[in-house]
């Protein structure tokens, strides 16, 4: 598998932040909280988006956030917010 | 919409446990972590695993799980682990 690189990630998550917040602490409730989740799981989630396989919920916002994020973009970002605190 | 209660949700989780830990850190990291997680994005998740919405990732596991859930358990299991440290 890929292997992600946190400090690549920092790069990419500007439109994360938006609704997750900057270091995965989401102020809004329906958001849910990023910073130090496993970065496997993170990885599992976003694939589900980008491949549709997660409907409901936020994926109308997230699966087009996903569709272009290549696989090393997803390791990247997942390392970035699994390694946050 | 329903309020979770914490107290009542600590005795439903004896299924979550195993897989997300009794106080929500799981061990294996394509389970999610849940403590201190959002109670209203928790309950999104289980509604969309228990509607099927959700495919992908771990649904295989968590879609029978949640298919027996009423609202009220889904309340009080996510108010549970969004309490926990």
């Amino acid at each position: 598998a890929t292997t992600g690189d946190a400090k690549a990630g920092a790069k990419k998550v500007a439109m994360c932040a938006a609704c997750h917040g900057a270091t995965g602490h989401s102020a809004i409730n329906i958001y849910p909280n990023l910073a130090g989740q496993h970065a496997n799981y993170l990885e599992s989630a976003l694939k589900a988006y980008r491949s549709g396989e997660r409907a409901g919920g936020m994926s109308a916002m997230m699966t087009p956030q996903a569709a272009n994020l290549s696989d090393q973009d997803i390791a990247d970002i997942a390392a970035y917010f699994s390694t946050q605190k």
